[in-house]
């Protein structure tokens, strides 16, 4: 018997026809002399039905990988609609010796506990919610990508390895280099700024690292980072607008791309015209009139927000404007990395956050474009300009007024998704504990 | 005045009119009371015109960022068919204090020699020729996503630091990890193995790590790798067909989206049906009958090609076939990975190598997808399978046949653009000697 290799879905529109499938066996449950498999492939689930004994079957497991060959038939009262009538199963790995974990279609990851989820992670993420998570992922990068394109930014690939920190040097991992000493990227800030005199507009997708001791739901020691960089800005403003732009492309995206993914998350996308904006006095004046612990993390002026501030004001955001996700203006530039732009006759600078259902998703901001003011703003942190004598290059010769922005994947994916911690957006996350998988 | 501010290319359509322009400028030429600029943004140059003295026009530098206000007129005899006459200048930032190299659209940057293009990066990156190089190669990764993502892979991102390397320990670079020792990873090679019983079909575009002294024109110990790999293939012809096909994209892509650049480069983009693929026995009988010094690594059975047997063979087909690309298959298992899938009752592999214009781009293979094979591969490499036992999870709950490949982002860049070293097609390029910018 001929039988086309065919996809789960592409077997949908072929009722009657002798059809190969290929994938996982997900589900196995034997009734009498009959045999009911869901097999898994890259396209969805699909139920495949054995009468009688056929080679093979007896032993299956599940997770083994296998080839069905059947006639696609319609099935009564299934959301799917069709079954596989299996005529021969042929399997394509040795059957697994027990699972230590079960990850079927209505188990819930999360009830395992977190070092169970990431202990075995290779098993877990094959369960359909925690595939839907990484899915959902690669569609943000994707539209993140698609968008800049569209906007004239150029994609760029800059050194992990540096010599210098962008923040002064705190947090920094460090890499035997050939006898040298090297550190992991924190950020490509510097290499966005210089390729802003190159391109103007510029954005990456790439690791970063924090050595940063805490343990947190929303910390991890590498993330990947959506960055972009752009020149020819007037102020902050500009960069607001477009990742505003850029956001509502994004989700846009996920609703066309991703729609079975985000029913199974039971998502709801933040639709808006504009994003509310507030700057940290005003953010501060707000949370006053709120019963709270701690809004902020000082007394007197306000430096930062706290992460119950945070979550507070976003709560607050989503009552009056029905968008749970604000902007936070003019930071105190003590506050902020000696390159952000000061704001002239204050202590703010032109920097900003974005805050998303309580959690700090963006930092970004308009930065010095003058050498002789960077060299300044270097002396007063106590910085010696040498050790940027690379970076500086670029302000020699001649750097546009600009600014940029970066956003952390996984955060947003957290946020996007509802997830308790964040090493739950995260394929095979790092942490001070967790090196593996 | 009123006066919208638009790109040098969107300035083409509007002549007549008041406009603002905003870039750096690239040329100046003061001929009598007239001065000529050449201002350059993100979408190309223009020649400005400046009649009788502008106020900033007397102190104005080489690549200071300005923005020109004046109208757009009819220019005799130029390629761009336009220009501005100046009516306000304003600059942006300070003039330079002079320029250590020239980057005027005439000069061929190489010419500076390797050290002083890579020490100025920041400046050299804005000539238009290396422009040019990294337009061409965020396009080819534009292009292997959108590719990949059409044959319904999965972007992944994997973590770069691990516990142990995927070739058993060699070539690393060490990270001081909270204590622990860990290493950058030089493929994601487990993790896509890991992800194909996820996702069956992934891709990664994301930097790798070779701690290799050499100090050659074709090795970085940086750089980008595109990945992918894909489950249940029949053997590595699947893997053949899906680079062929993916190469085809690429080069296509290029054409229609960078024909300037290209041009500038005078790149001969590869047009073919298919790529000639020949086993490494093979190759070696072709090369025994040219005129070589070195054309394999040894005598007898041939374990590898040497850099001049590459390149020779690259020639051979681009005589006989009319296509400098050639896939050399079934090498011995014994110089490959231990995860690399043998050829049953032969020393063989299938895994294989792609070589463009001489040199090796894309390695490649079918992996060993069985348990307790791979069990046995280690222990006949001396490797200790506890070493490996998170990549090893995977395969004890079910794996498909699979394989996949790597190639090398840069590689690929140098090839395409005939660059004479692969630390062009780098924008910040990491080797033994440097680390910087």
């Amino acid at each position: 018997m001929n039988s086309e290799t065919v996809t789960v879905e592409e077997a949908r529109h072929l009722v009657g026809r002798a059809v190969s499938l290929r994938g996982h066996v997900q589900a196995i449950r034997r009734l009498g002399a009959i045999t009911f498999l869901v097999l898994r492939d890259r396209t969805g689930t699909i139920q495949v039905v054995a009468n009688g004994s056929s080679e093979g079957l007896s032993d299956l497991a599940l997770e083994q990988a296998v080839t069905v060959r059947g006639t696609v038939a319609k099935r009564q009262g299934s959301a799917e609609g069709i079954e596989i009538q299996l005529e021969k199963l042929i399997t394509l790995c040795e059957p697994s010796t027990g699972l230590p974990v079960e990850i079927s279609r209505e188990k819930r990851m999360e009830s395992l506990g977190l070092p169970a989820l990431l202990n075995y992670r290779p098993l877990t993420l094959r369960n359909e919610r925690v595939r839907a998570i990484f899915k959902i992922q690669a569609a943000i990068a994707t539209a993140f990508r698609e968008f800049l394109n569209r906007e004239h930014f150029t994609e760029i690939h800059s050194s992990k390895l540096v010599s210098t920190g962008t923040e002064g040097g705190a947090n920094l991992f460090t890499v035997e280099y050939f006898g040298q000493k090297a550190f992991l990227a924190q950020s490509p800030q510097f290499y966005r700024q210089i390729m802003v005199g190159v391109f103007e507009r510029v954005f990456e997708v790439g690791p970063v690292y924090r050595a940063e001791e805490h343990n947190t739901i929303r910390h991890l020691n590498e993330y990947i980072s959506l960055d972009f960089e752009m020149g020819f800005i007037e102020s902050e403003s500009d960069l607001i607008a477009m990742e505003t732009k850029l956001l509502q492309y994004i989700f846009e995206y996920l609703k066309e791309n991703c729609s079975k993914e985000l029913e199974l998350h039971q998502v709801k996308i933040p639709v808006f015209a504009e994003i509310p904006s507030v700057t940290l006095t005003e953010a501060h004046a707000i949370l006053s009139k709120l019963p709270l612990q701690s809004a902020t993390k000082t007394q007197g002026e306000p430096e930062d927000l706290t992460p119950e501030g945070e979550r507070a004001l976003c709560e607050y955001f989503a009552r009056v404007d029905g968008i749970e996700m604000v902007f936070v203006t003019h930071y105190p530039w003590s506050v902020r990395p000696f390159y952000a732009m000061p704001e002239s006759g204050t202590n703010k600078s032109h920097s900003f956050d974005l805050l998303f259902r309580g959690l700090e998703v963006t930092t970004g901001g308009q930065r010095i474009h003058i050498h002789s003011r960077l060299l300044e703003a270097m002396e007063s942190r106590g910085l010696r300009p040498e050790s940027f004598e690379d970076y500086l290059q670029c302000f020699r010769y001649g750097m546009p007024p600009h600014g940029g922005l970066a956003i952390g994947l996984e955060r947003l994916t957290k946020q996007l998704l509802g997830l308790a911690n964040i090493r739950e957006a995260s394929l095979f996350p790092r942490d001070g504990n967790r090196l593996s998988p």
